[in-house]
């Protein structure tokens, strides 16, 4: 907690009666908005309601929040952050082998209930960037990064670059309509469509 | 206008002055719910916010809906006769040319403002979809049928069931997320990955 909030003239004089005992931490709020967020929609991501969640009053909020445009922010930079991150962790686990990178990138929409709960989140900040342009620079971001990485596989695999990009877009693509279109097909013919890409995408074009 | 309709008890008694002189159609509602849709998300689809968009009375609205869930589910309902009847019209343009239609669904995307603004609805429907399960289905159902479209053209074209089933959903991921991520890329590189996707989605496996 930083003291120096205390002075914000937002704050409330009272304190909250659970922030007394066991003070919230930003990251608590972040973690609320974007669950109401998931369920509900941006649009009840609100102070008032997710101090009521949390059970504590709305002036706790302004110890960590300027006001909520400040948590929105937050809970974008938290998600973006959280994107980076996982692809640095992707490369540092499938090392140099572009062959076992194409294979976790391609098997990523089907990781169970952590991908899910990603995939959720992913699609409400998504729908939150439509109409929105703050959300949609995070995730236009997030989009860039991933395809980049994705290029990277394929100039490893010796593609050149204008068909690595295209064929990054490609991969990308199914990843994201596999989490989006998700109830298309049965577990089998999701499998073989897994098997289909990660085959076709590594085949040179005919000349 | 359905007369009988004037017998439902939520009909308010008095009528709506614009409705007197120029009665809103069925239509003319579904459209105007469909526009708060996109530009608001489905929480401002009410029938206050609609009946003020209109510059009508509430009452009006009971003329031709028995209530705010029987119009979300014909704005539904126009949404996916809308998505049959442009395969429809895709069918019968592209005629028996497996070729002419497969060049027909990759250039989808590209089809100017028409094609945006029905990109723009349907992204809004999805993000709703998300969250409900009446437009859960209807997208679903609107997914099915047009990879069930794709899959014949890569039948027709000489591929045997299962692969077709998988090139179908290769390229309709490719539809679904160049309007998803439309922000990726110079318009030089979506016209590159375009022209790989139509040639590399026709190659055999190597075997």
């Amino acid at each position: 907690m930083n003291p120096a909030a205390a002075a914000k003239p937002r704050r409330r004089a009272r304190a909250a009666p659970r922030a007394a005992k066991t003070p919230l931490t930003p990251e608590t709020w972040i973690d609320a908005a974007t669950e109401v967020l998931v369920d509900r929609g941006i649009d009840h991501v609100r102070v008032d309601i997710l101090a009521g969640e949390l059970k504590v009053t709305r002036g706790s909020f302004y110890w960590h929040f300027r006001d909520r445009e400040d948590l929105l922010r937050r809970v974008l930079k938290a998600w973006g952050e959280r994107a980076t991150e996982q692809l640095t962790a992707r490369l540092a686990r499938a090392g140099t082998d572009a062959q076992a990178q194409l294979r976790d990138v391609i098997s990523l929409p089907f990781r169970g209930r952590s991908a899910a709960r990603g995939a959720r989140i992913e699609l409400a900040i998504r729908a939150w960037a439509r109409r929105d342009e703050m959300a949609r620079k995070t995730v236009d971001e997030a989009d860039a990064s991933r395809i980049a990485y994705h290029e990277e596989i394929f100039a490893t695999l010796g593609f050149e670059a204008g068909e690595s990009r295209s064929r990054a877009f490609l991969l990308y693509s199914y990843e994201v309509a596999e989490s989006l279109l998700h109830r298309q097909g049965t577990p089998a013919q999701r499998e073989e469509r897994r098997g289909f890409v990660e085959r076709l995408l590594q085949q040179a074009l005919v000349r």
